[in-house]
C-alpha cells in the first residue's frame, strides 16, 4: 500500500489528535502518505480529503478536540453515501482507511468494507470506554481525571456546607468512568446502568454516614441510570431530609489537553493502525489489552458486552465505610 | 483587646482558609488570642467557639471551602438568636468578631454590633465579587480561573464539532465572573444581569460568526439572566438553526485550590481586620482598592452597587470581530 | 493610518498571543491591517512581516508562547541593523510598529522611532514584572501560578519528610514573583534582590520554627539574589544542620496556558496599544494602574524603579509566625 | 488477626495516603483495629505508634505526601534497631505490618520477619516504578503526569525560542518515567539508564529535525544517564552548534494531588494487602499485573528486574519522525 487515509468520527475525545499524530508520522517513517478526512464520514461523503504530512502535527499532541473536525452523518446510513465516500478513496488512490471513533463510528466503517471492498481498520476513541476488544479506549483517562478534578472541587464545597452531592459523570450505557471516579474520589456511592441498587439501600448508606460524623457525602451516577443524578438526588433528599445538591459534569468531561495515558495510548493505536493496514488485515479495530497490541473484528466491539471491573466496585464500598 | 473570635458564613469561597490563618497568625504576632467559631453564625448561637493557634493552621492555605464550617442559620434572623450569639462571645471573653462572608453575612454582623454592642469587622468572602468596598472579593479570582478552564476544555469540543456552547457561569446579580470568563475565555457573546441585551442580535451576531468562518462559538451567560443559559441557548437554536448545547457550570465554581490572587488576597485582609479591632474600628468591611486597604461601612457594602468593568464590556465585543 | 505591525521580543510570556489577537482583532474591528512580523527585531531586521487576519488568531487566546516567534537580536543593536528594519516597515506601508516585550525590546523600539520617526507603541510582556509604567506586566500572573503550584507540590515532599525546602523563582533583578509566591505559598521566609537580609537571621527564623512544630519549612528565594537558592540553602544546611533540599524551578515558569489575568491584561493592552497608535501617539508604553490604561515613555520603563510591595512583604513575615 | 500496623518509609509518592485510607478502611470494614506508624521505620524503632480510625482518613484520598511522614532511619539498618521495632509491635499486640514504600523499605520490611516472625506485606509506593511484581507502583502515574505538564510548559518557550530543550525526569535506576513522558510528550528523542545511545547519533538526529523545520526540539534525560540532563545538553549545543536549554524538573515530580489511576491502584493495593494477612500471607508485596492481584515474594521485587517497554522505546523513535 502506498496511501492511508484517516478521519475522526463521532464525539470528540482527548487524545485523538495524539492519535492522528501517530498514524501520520508512522506512515511517514514507513515512506506512506496520509489523507486527512475532515468532519468524519459526512466530510468523506463530501470528498473533503487532504494529504497531510508529519510536520503537519506539530504541537498538535498535548491538544484537545479534533484537528480533522468531527461530525454526525445521516447521508452516510444511506447506501448510496457510502458509495460516494468509497468513490472519493479509490480517486484519491486511499489504500485503507483508518477510523478513529466508538461503535457507531465502527458500524459505518465496518459497511464500507463490506460493500465496497476498502480495507478499513478501527481505533478505539470514546470517553465512554464502552468498547469491547480493548482494555481502555483513548480519551477515557482524561475524562475520568477531568470529572475527579470537579470531585475535589464539589468535595471542599460540600465538607465546608455538610452537604450531600450527587455528582452525574458521562456514560449513557456503561459505568466505567462512574466506578473509577467513585474510588478515587472517595465517594459513599455510586450508580452506574450495569447494576440495579435499591435507592432505598442507598438513603441507609447515607443516613448512616451521617451518624458516623461524616461532613458531606458525595454520590456518583452515571448518566445512563434511569432518573439520572436528579432523580437520585431528589430520592435522597426525600430520604433522608439533608440537603442534598446535585451536579450534572457534561460536556467538560470531552475536552482539555490528555493526560499521559490517553496520548500513550493514542500513539500506540496510531502506530498498530498503520501496520495493520500494511500487513494486510482490515475489519477489525486495533486495542490494547495488558501491555499487548490486538485485534478484534468490529462487530465484535459492538456486539460483544465489556463489563466494568466487579472488584473495584467491591473496593468502592469497603473504602466507603 | 486579648482575644478575638472569626467565623465563615454564607456560600463557601476558595482562600477562606487563608483568610482565617492570616487573621490567626496576625493575631498570633500581635499576642492576641483567636477563637474559632464553627458553622458561621448558625454556631455562634449554639456556643460552638473553640481556641485556635498558629500551628492549627499549617497546610491550610491552600485548601479550598472552610475548615471552620459555614451554614445558614435561620435563628440569627431573630433577635433572640443574636442575644445568644452575644452572650456566646462575652462569656468566652471575645473583645471582636471577624466575619468572612458576603451581604447576607454582613447584615447578620451590623446586627450584632448595633444590638449588643460587640465590634465586628467583615472580610469579603464569596465568589460573586459583588460587593460595594473592594476591588475584589477573596474567592472570586479562583471561580474564575475554574470557569475559564472549563471553558478552554468546551472549546475543544465546539471547534471539533463546529457547535454553538452557551455556558453559564455564576453571578446571581453580577456579571463580573461572566464577563472576565468572557474576555479570557475569547467568547463572541456575552449576557449579564447589568444589561439588556436583545437577543435578537446575538442571533446575528452569531450568524454572522458563522459566516465569517469560525469554528464553533462561545456565548457566556450569567446564571442572574432571565431565562439562564437554557434559554439564551434555545433562542439561538430556534433562531440560528444551529446545533446549540448548553452547558451549567455550577458549583464546581465555588470549590478547588485558591488561586495565588485569592491567596496574598485573604492574606492582607485578614491582617487587616485584625488591625482594624486593634485600632478600635467597628462595623466596617476592610477591603483593597488598587494596593490600598480601606474600609467601607458594612451597610454600604450591600447598598452601594459595584458596576461591572465597562471597558472590559467594550472591549469583549471587539476582540470577537 | 492604515497598517500597523506588531512583533514579540525578548523572553517569550503567557499571554503574548492574547495580545497578539487584541492587537489584530481592534485592529480589523476599526478597519486597518495588521502585518505580524515573525522573531522579533531579528526577524524584523530580515523583513520576516506577513500580514494576519482575525481568524489567524482563531484559538490562540489559551496558548503559551508566541505565534510569531521570538529572538534575541545582536545586529538589532547596531544602527545598520535598525536602518533595514526601519526599510522594511517602509517598504510594507506600515504606519507604526506595536512591540511585545521587556525593556530590553523597548529600547530597542525607542531607537527605531528616534533614529527613522517610526511610530512605535510598547506593550509589556514579561513574567518579571519589572517595569515602571504599569501595576502588572503580560506573563506574570501565569508566572506566579505556576511557581506557587510547584510550591504546593514540594510542600507536600517537605512535610512528609520534615525537610527544608529553598526554592528558586525567577526575577533577576526583582522580587515580584519571590515575594507573591512567599505569601500565597505560606513561605516560611523569602530573599529578594531588593533587600539585603543578613542569613543569620534566617537561620534562627528556621530554627525556631522547627522548634514551634512546624513540619518542613519552605524559603524562597528570587534568582538575582547572590548565590541563589543554593548559596541560601548550603548556608541554612550548614547553619541549622537541618536536611534542607534546594529546587529551581527555571524556564517551566515561562511557559502554559495564561491564566485569566494574563488573558484580561493582554486584551485591554493590545486593545490599548492600536489606540494609541491611532491616536498619534508614539514612544510610550501602554501600562494599567488600578482599572486605567496609561501611557508612560519608553525610557521611563527601565529608568524609573518599581519597587515590590512593601505591605506585602512585612505580611509575609507575620503569617509565618 | 486483631490489629495491623502501616507505615510509610523511602521517598514519598502521590497516592501513599489513599493507600493508607485503604489499609484503615479496609480493615475497619472488617472488623480489624490499625496502629499507623509515624516516621516509617525510624518511628517504629522509638515506638511511635497510634491507633487510626476511618474517620481520621476523611478527606486525604486528594492529598500528596505522607500523612504518617517518612524518614530514612540508620538505626534500622541494625540488628538491634529492628529488635526494638518488633518490640514495640509486639508491645501494641500488632499481628502483621503493611510497609508502604521501595526496595529499600523491603528490605527493611523482610528483615524483621525473617528475625523476627512478624508477618510483615510490601505495598508498592515509588514514583520510579522501578519494583518487580506489579505493572505500576503507587505514585508512578501522578510524576509522570507532574513531568509531561512541565514538558509541556517547556515547549512552549522552546517552540517559540526555537531553541532546544534537554529536559532531566526523575529515575535513578530506570527510564520508565522518561519513556512515558517522552512519547506523551512528543520528544525527539530520550535517554534511559536501560540503554547506552551514542550522543553522536542523537546530535544528527537533533540536526536533522531542525532541518525538517521543527520549530524546537524536546529531549528526555533520565536523572540515572551518566552526566545527566547537563551532559546530554553540554554535547548537543557543542555538536549542533544550536542553543540548548537543559531543566532539570528534581523534587516537584514527588508532590501533588494524586491523578485518578494512582488513587485507584493505592485504594486496590491497600485493600489487598489487608487481605493477604489476614489469609496469613507473609513476606511478599501486593502488586497489580493487568486487571489482577498478585503476590511476589519481597526479595525478588529487588533483585529481579522490570524492563521498560521495548514497544514503546520504539513508538517514540518513530512517532518523532
Amino acid at each position: 500500500i502506498q496511501r492511508v487515509a484517516v478521519l475522526t468520527s463521532g464525539g470528540d475525545a482527548p487524545g485523538m489528535n495524539a492519535a492522528i499524530r501517530a498514524v501520520v508520522r508512522t506512515a511517514a517513517f514507513e515512506g506512506l502518505e496520509v489523507m486527512g478526512v475532515r468532519r468524519g464520514f459526512s466530510g468523506l461523503h463530501r470528498g473533503e480529503l487532504k494529504l497531510i504530512g508529519p510536520r503537519d502535527m506539530a504541537n498538535t499532541i498535548q491538544r484537545g478536540g479534533t484537528i480533522l473536525l468531527t461530525a454526525r452523518s445521516a447521508t452516510w446510513r444511506t447506501p448510496e453515501g457510502r458509495a460516494r465516500g468509497a468513490q472519493h478513496l479509490r480517486d484519491n488512490g486511499v489504500d485503507g482507511l483508518i477510523v478513529i471513533g466508538g461503535d457507531g463510528s465502527f458500524h459505518g466503517a465496518d459497511l464500507l468494507q463490506k460493500e465496497h471492498g476498502i480495507p478499513v481498520i478501527g481505533v478505539p476513541g470514546t470517553i465512554d470506554n464502552d468498547l469491547y476488544g480493548t482494555d481502555h479506549t483513548i480519551g477515557y483517562f482524561t475524562a475520568v481525571e477531568t470529572a475527579l478534578d470537579a470531585v475535589d472541587k464539589l468535595r471542599d464545597t460540600g465538607a465546608s456546607h455538610e452537604r450531600i452531592f450527587v455528582i452525574e459523570v458521562m456514560g449513557r450505557h456503561a459505568g466505567h468512568i462512574a466506578l473509577d471516579v467513585a474510588v478515587a474520589g472517595g465517594a459513599e456511592e455510586v450508580f452506574i446502568p450495569e447494576d440495579d441498587k435499591p435507592i432505598e439501600d442507598v438513603i441507609e448508606i447515607v443516613k448512616d454516614s451521617v451518624e458516623k460524623g461524616k461532613m458531606g457525602s458525595i454520590v456518583i451516577v452515571a448518566e445512563g441510570v434511569p432518573g439520572g443524578a436528579q432523580g437520585v438526588g431528589d430520592a435522597i433528599q426525600a430520604g433522608t431530609g439533608l440537603e442534598t445538591r446535585v451536579s450534572i459534569l457534561g460536556h467538560i468531561q470531552r475536552g482539555g489537553t490528555p493526560v499521559s495515558s490517553d496520548r500513550i495510548l493514542a500513539s500506540r493505536l496510531g502506530e498498530a493502525a498503520v501496520y495493520a493496514l500494511m500487513d494486510g488485515v482490515s475489519g477489525v479495530m486495533v486495542g490494547r489489552h495488558g501491555g499487548d497490541i490486538i485485534h478484534t473484528p468490529l462487530h465484535e466491539t459492538w456486539e460483544k458486552r465489556k463489563d466494568v471491573n466487579r472488584d473495584l466496585y467491591r473496593c468502592a464500598k469497603k473504602l466507603s465505610v
